[in-house]
């Protein structure tokens, strides 16, 4: 088109913008972003990949596919094949995904450590993203009427269960093991929060979630959440100064129950405005955005006052669950789930260290043998609670022990705080982790045998095996 | 339930984590994780919010919603309300979330800008997913038949959109403005590429976009990309060593070529194989994922290859609109649109500083001089383009041309390694900006027009106004 080929041009540039623009046409000057989504976007590709090909695999052998999604991610995370990209320690980042943009995409050796922190925060975020996904959906999913009828039960079991493995956690550690009392207390704690995540889902792909059932489980399993958070906030402050700020807890107690209480009640009484204003809206998607807008803000709320911003997307859910959008929304939100819940899943097991369950290194040996009691105290003192629940003739109670099981996320974050303040042993930390892991590995299968027994004893009817 | 007035304990523990523990349970130890949610979680909430606000507004007075999405991110954005969290040159960040975040949600000074980064990483990525996103979602929409049918009509108008406002602007900023060679040269190309994203995003929301207009644009701003990503090695070259490596050049065209009927010709032939796995599995969002897979894939390639990722998503959802999926795969994408797609515009409005435009201040005014020449060269330049369409009877030419006219993404990629590396003055730079927005604002009302008087004249068929 015309003469390129000017000898005269004498121009000073900065080195490392230039060596970008060659590389990478598209990269505006001097940043990495092309090289940080290209690695998200492989990250994705590994998590969609392992998350489907062990869960299709976990549904021929008859377990929950969620329990593939969270097996696919200890085999793609850092206790093996290391695909995905997270803060390894003071080692700094290593992953496979990383050589791989190094081999394929240009990322140069310097940029390594940059890079790779920004797709690790990014990938994190989209992964609190699909919990926070995932529990709008189990909030539109519920019925709130069926929810507070179940109530009281569902308080007692929350209750009992917080209580029972704080105590015979504690008391069990102190004396069997002659752990101190503030690591013990620290870890009766840990042994206090269902993980509400899993369980929901396992019931929702079994098609029990708006069974009685399911309703106190969830119930509970919210009630526990904040009851966890109050425990954790307890202990924290206990390992702080050595004395309980009574302000601190009497916040979180008050500010929790107002939180969930005045979500709902506002909720229920501005619902036919916003229904009105949807109606009255005409650009796509306006019914979707409009409730992540009511999602999201009840989710920062909720991670704004100290508790977690999961409740707040339930709350959102559990209110326009109420309106006559329900079911429109129902339908689409599932997409928005189906890209965003694997995510979560995976990324919970890729960030866990299996490697502590191993009984061949002599180092492990004496975190196992607590564990083996942890687990022990994690479920009995979860299935007790399903012997507490009162007035409910025919219910499953074995159901609803085993679906309280399942620790998960809450009791990674006691271990993690834990072995940053100093205030739990090598073994006391590694013990709390391998019985996060058994309980959520344990509890989907043994959910699933609880309700399927349930179904082949009583009234033979079939249980739903594939969800779609 | 346990006496915890325990007063001999006596642990020493790092500070830091401890403050994070007590003021934010969730936290993981020492990690601003949560914070980094919250902000993320706000920044969508205020993108949503103005998207739908504006959008809805811009319908009501019969402008594209998708110019509304951009005028929000504009009013949020870096020119006005300054909501959104982004890089700010040597001041770092600076944003009413981050305010608001300390005052709400306990974020320290000190962790202000670390906080902050993370932020603008995660949007900015989902801003990049977004374009992915509609860019897969126009590919499958998309008739690859059609397509390959007006194929040599679309090379035709990206060839003329390329040559004739490059030469243009090349020898009219050389001889009308007396701007050296190389800086002349780097403007003309700046004025090369069509933002396939705008055209394509509107002509979805009028209907058109199967149309043969609509097909020859798309076509046309495929190529387009891809000639402009060559024509920005080339300059980038240039202005780097007074040469023109003619290696890069045969690179970029050959891998382009090969990917991009590689990708298609491939994905045609695997296609059946696909739909079969599809077929076998059972578990949730199957369809989706694994489409989601094929298209993460192909974009990662694309972006590895020194192309653009937006070019292998827009192959994956042509291959995939081939299969009997794709009626069930559109619908599915549909959500997963409806949530990434603002985030793309409102952020692309919001990066864009606007005030280059205010007339009043003095050091705008040589730039908005050389910003009037450059807008007439990008339009007339384009509007061209739909003369040289041939053997096409009763094609709406002046609808083809103005399809062409936004330039977006491309322009400001070259205004940003222009102002890096130097080799743009500031008036030039600034007129390129200019240059980008306006042709940006002005081509989704005149796209409108185009094809409503079009109606209005030939056939009176009502034009559907509600995408829904």
């Amino acid at each position: 088109m015309i003469d390129l080929s000017i000898g005269t041009v004498s121009l000073t540039f900065p080195v490392y913008s230039l060596s970008k623009i060659s590389l990478l046409a598209t990269a505006a000057a001097a940043t990495d972003a092309p090289l940080v989504l290209a690695g998200v976007l492989l990250s994705l590709v590994v998590i969609y990949l392992s998350a489907k090909l062990v869960g299709e695999l976990f549904l021929r052998i008859n377990l929950p596919p969620v329990l593939g999604e969270l097996v696919a991610g200890v085999i793609v995370g850092i206790s093996a094949l290391n695909l995905l990209v997270f803060p390894n320690g003071e080692a700094g980042f290593h992953s496979l995904i990383l050589d791989f943009l190094q081999f394929t995409a240009g990322l140069e050796p310097e940029a390594v450590q940059g890079v790779a922190s920004s797709i690790s925060e990014v990938i994190s975020v989209l992964s609190e993203i699909g919990v926070i996904i995932l529990l709008f959906e189990i909030g539109l999913e519920s019925d709130l009427k069926e929810l507070l009828r179940v109530g009281p039960q569902a308080a007692v079991v929350a209750i009992v269960g917080v209580a029972v493995p704080f105590i015979l956690g504690t008391f069990g550690l102190s004396f069997l093991f002659s752990v101190p009392v503030v690591p013990a207390i620290f870890a009766g704690a840990a042994l206090t929060a269902t993980s509400i995540g899993i369980t929901a889902k396992v019931l929702a792909e079994i098609g029990r979630l708006s069974s009685r059932e399911g309703q106190i489980i969830i119930g509970a399993a919210v009630l526990d959440d904040v009851l966890g958070i109050i425990v954790l906030a307890v202990v924290a402050s206990l390992a702080k100064t050595g004395e309980v700020r009574i302000g601190n807890i009497v916040y979180l107690m008050v500010s929790a129950t107002v939180f969930l209480i005045g979500a709902i009640l506002l909720g229920r009484l501005l619902s036919p405005y916003f229904v009105a204003l949807i109606e009255n809206m005409q650009t796509r998607g306006h019914l979707l955005l409009s409730s992540l807008i009511f999602a999201f803000v009840l989710s920062y709320i909720g991670a704004a006052i100290q508790l977690e911003a999961i409740l707040g997307a339930f709350a959102a859910g559990l209110v326009l669950a109420e309106t006559e959008k329900r079911t429109e929304l129902e339908k689409q939100v599932v997409s928005i789930a189906d890209m965003f819940v694997p995510i979560f899943f995976v990324v919970v097991g890729a960030k866990t260290d299996v490697s502590v369950l191993n009984p061949i290194d002599p180092a492990n040996r004496e975190g196992l043998i607590i564990a083996v009691f942890l687990v022990a105290v994690a479920i009995l003192g979860k299935l007790v609670t399903g012997v507490a629940v009162f007035g409910q003739d025919g219910i499953n109670r074995l159901a609803i022990g085993i679906g309280m099981i399942p620790r998960g996320e809450v009791g990674l974050v006691f271990a993690g705080v834990g072995a940053a303040t100093g205030v739990l042993s090598d073994s006391l930390d590694a013990a709390i982790i391998v019985m996060v892991i058994l309980t959520t590995f344990l509890a989907p299968p043994l959910l699933r045998l609880a309700f399927q027994k349930e179904i082949t004893s009583e009234n033979l009817e079939s249980l739903p095996q594939k969800s779609e």
